[in-house]
């Protein structure tokens, strides 16, 4: 039991790196989590990718991921489009979803997660309207998971 | 011309220091920003707060926004009952507010901001339905002032 998240590409950023790990070490005394990371797909800076070249850079990423969904549990995609929780909200599907067994988290690449994929494996959850940076963002749902745990267990959050 | 950020207490942790940074940075090829920050209510660990304490606390901190809120330009409030933007939207209102004027924007404190101040002195924008700590969601905000400044001057977006 516990939650796995699988991204796709290295956080390269340093401050993102300290941020990731601050949280992942808040997180170990409330349960299990694991971070997986698919290869991204190269793309060279400045070119313009046709929307044939953009859907086999989300289909090779898509395959990825697949590979690293186990069967068991449920999966959630991190969506601008999906469904907007607040963090007690958030936290409420966490329990509610960790009660029967584990839970997984997709963030996807530079350009998203393929249609299929967030159409048929994944529930969509929304953190904001707006495009966050791949390093930034995975600082933040481990800083949501943290506080879910928080919210969840009644544990005082650290500042 | 520029932007302000006017928040209630320093960012502590390490980690968003150096993200903080990094945009700043990334920001002053753009334009003009100024990040003021206005002292924080000591609140003692694990104490319960009745409402009127946080009520107080709230009045404290809006008196020192107030006096760091310039009376020309337009002033926004980030808070989760604001409208939703997205990264479009919010370069958009970027570009419609700095073209006559300064634009700022008040990050609250840990109760969030005075009910009486984001009333009468602010528009209200909202980041996520998400509560994010202080520290972190500064890095949000200048990583999406940074965003809005690329989308508004056609400048290539640096992963």
């Amino acid at each position: 039991m516990g939650i796995t998240i699988v991204a796709v590409g290295k956080i390269k950023k340093d401050f993102a790196n300290a941020g990731a790990r601050e949280y992942r070490e808040r997180i170990q005394r409330f349960g299990r989590l694991e971070v997986m990371v698919v290869q991204e797909e190269k793309i060279p800076p400045g070119r313009k990718l046709t929307a044939g070249m953009k859907r086999q850079v989300l289909l090779r990423e898509a395959d990825r991921i697949r590979s690293r969904m186990t069967d068991s549990g449920r999966w959630f995609g991190l969506d601008r489009e999906g469904r907007m929780l607040d963090s007690d909200g958030f936290a409420n599907l966490m329990g509610i979803t960790m009660r029967p067994g584990p839970m997984g988290f997709v963030i996807g690449g530079a350009l998203g997660l393929d249609p299929d994929l967030k159409s048929k494996d994944l529930e969509l959850i929304s953190f904001s309207k707006m495009t966050f940076p791949h390093d930034l963002f995975q600082v933040m749902l481990l800083e949501q998971i943290y506080r879910g745990w928080t919210i969840l267990e009644r544990h005082p959050y650290h500042k």
